[in-house]
């Protein structure tokens, strides 16, 4: 078996590369460990940026995004019991952000690789990328028992901070880049309508906490809590006497609660490998580098990887040019390393930070006083939402 | 004896504030432990704000500042071997920053507290503030043997760190917030022409350089050292070489060097206690608060401090208001912790923190980028340089 380029995993990272390859005619594989249900499954991310909006779009599959998904012009910073709304569409000369949920991105994708014949294999297991550092590599993967080997011209690894790509990579010439905080996120979905149009990002000396959504019924609620809780001690009403106790008193009024129907914790990291090419295996999204969630970048970095990626390939097969692909790794870093400077910025800013002391709050508190109150400081904070330029 | 305000300290903050009540009618004796020539022989900052310049215009000492001085539109940055000027005048719409020396701003108040007939005792020993939480503060001290007693209204506590006016506050209402740095800066004067018109603030993995001046024939440079540095091991030569290897190749090539006339080393630290009033006491500059030097704060800070303490002792005595004196500490510590987090963050931003490890690294290594690229972040960093709005 032979195509051009096999990608490893069939998240929105793998299906937003797959789906462009295709659209120019360049035959792909994707590779996927587990069910498609499973991967519909999975509950990420829900903030997406212009430019990867239109990458959809220019996959052929934004139609329900912009059907379904909730433009934001703005959100609001909570802190000291106000809240102070940050206006991303004045603040950027008309820009914006989507609210619209990764799993329907996903959704979206494989609808879209399904109706233009794109392949996908699901449930592959053992998937191994081969002499990615010569001419000819191959992907070998096992599936109902048999072993199959795809010869290619290039790997891209879509598979996740714990797939197999990045595992796969020289350790000589690998080099990582991480911070773990010392706390997670308790996330929560219920099916009541969220408590503001947008989303409210709290600080308070009890811990951070975020008011999101995923659509006008179905809110996205998370609270920052130690690595020590277990998701079994927070029955719902312990969750929402929580989050309200870090909200303005007049947004806690407002909120509705309800039961909730998924809960989770998750911690939170940074991490960065270096480079993110080896020969003719990249790395592609979180396979390269995870954020914390606080800026809503890792779905988004995933889709600015994909664009330089396909431009890359694209002009390879097209132009014979190889310029694109040389440039990956560097290009890709630039803009990743400012997404992750924004993400641990904006985690510092918003975190309860325990062994911080009593200036690391007061700093964070002279801050965010600061940052509501500057024109400069709220640019800033409101051109890396929205993305910065590719 | 008897006046409305005793000034405690002889350095900016205290001449600047006794100027200011001299001219407003205000009687008001200033004690300095020292003689006038040592407070003269200390060696400090030397850039000022343009909110400081027009309080030393309205105090009439102004004008030799304004013929000697040298207003400043920029500054450069210095990071990977580049240069990359922060244009402040362009990205404040029209603010600059005046380099003109602490010590010729004392000089300048001193002859004119001297013109205009206020009193200053010098070599003023064991200094104490008494009673200021009553309605009949008074203060004591000993000179030529001689212990006095100066009854007044209001005490004014501007004589630094070490001074007793921080230490007389009660320590159950006092509470302090401190950061040390775990490096200090190598400092040197000598008799050549700057290496730029402008200052240039280099971010190096050697560590932090600063190339600063007094005047067009005279260099004030400085480079991060460990705390564990000795002067005496830091022949002129060595200095030059190091600071050098910190600059991009041709600047370092442009360095005119020569035999130093200064040499120290400084520790760094951010310190602020709250509140800034006790009473009939009250804390300004560095009495109060301590900020590192890279943001180029400190006197600026005394002066803002200055400012609002003499505009609540005016309304108090010639509109018999007490806002302006009860809302000293509220006010004055707002500007102070915005000036606290913009030093604390450019001293991060621009050092080499040996603990930081290499996410760290990059993480700064990204924010420069992003600084110097980005239009809203030049402008968040040049309106807090050239000073925040009182």
């Amino acid at each position: 078996m032979r195509t051009q380029v096999v990608i490893i995993g069939s998240g929105p990272a793998g299906l937003l590369l797959g789906q462009l390859l295709t659209d120019a005619g360049i035959d792909n594989v994707i590779l996927e460990r587990v069910t498609k249900d499973y991967v519909l499954s999975r509950i990420r991310a829900g903030v997406l940026e212009e430019g990867m909006c239109d990458m959809l779009d220019e996959a052929g599959a934004g139609r329900r995004m912009h059907a379904e998904g909730l433009p934001h012009d703005g959100f609001d910073l909570a802190f000291d019991g106000q809240r102070h709304r940050i206006d991303l569409h004045g603040l950027t000369g008309g820009k914006r952000v989507m609210v619209y949920g990764q799993t329907e991105v996903t959704h979206d994708l494989m609808d879209r690789r399904e109706a233009t014949g794109g392949v996908t294999v699901y449930e592959a297991a053992d998937v191994m990328p081969h002499d990615f550092d010569g001419e000819h590599p191959y992907v070998t993967y096992r599936k109902d028992g048999v072993e199959t080997r795809i010869d290619c011209d290039f790997i891209a690894g879509c598979d996740g901070y714990h797939g197999v790509s990045r595992k796969s990579a020289p350790e000589a010439l690998l080099k990582t880049y991480e911070r773990v905080y010392p706390f997670g996120w308790l996330g929560v979905i219920a099916e009541v309508p969220p408590v503001n149009h947008e989303l409210i990002y709290a600080n308070h000396p009890r811990g951070f906490a975020l008011c999101s959504m995923r659509s006008n019924t179905r809110s996205r609620y998370y609270v920052q809590v130690s690595l020590e809780e277990k998701v079994e001690d927070w029955a719902d009403d312990r969750f929402w006497d929580e989050i309200r106790r870090r909200l303005p008193e007049e947004a806690a009024q407002k909120m509705t609660t309800g039961p909730s129907i998924e809960k989770s914790i998750a911690p939170l990291r940074s991490f960065v490998a270096e480079p993110l090419r080896f020969g003719r295996l990249f790395l592609v999204g979180d396979a390269g580098h995870i954020v914390p969630p606080t800026g809503a970048k890792g779905l988004n970095l995933a889709a600015s990887d994909v664009r330089y990626l396909f431009h890359g390939l694209r002009d390879h097969y097209q132009e014979k040019s190889t310029a694109g692909i040389d440039g990956y790794s560097e290009r890709a870093l630039r803009r990743i390393w400012k997404a992750e400077r924004f993400s641990w910025w904006m985690t510092s800013l918003m975190h309860k930070f325990h062994d911080a002391g009593d200036f690391g709050q007061k700093i964070q508190e002279a801050e965010l006083d600061y940052l509501v109150h500057s024109r400069a400081a709220s640019m800033s904070l409101a051109e890396n939402y929205v993305g910065l330029p590719y």
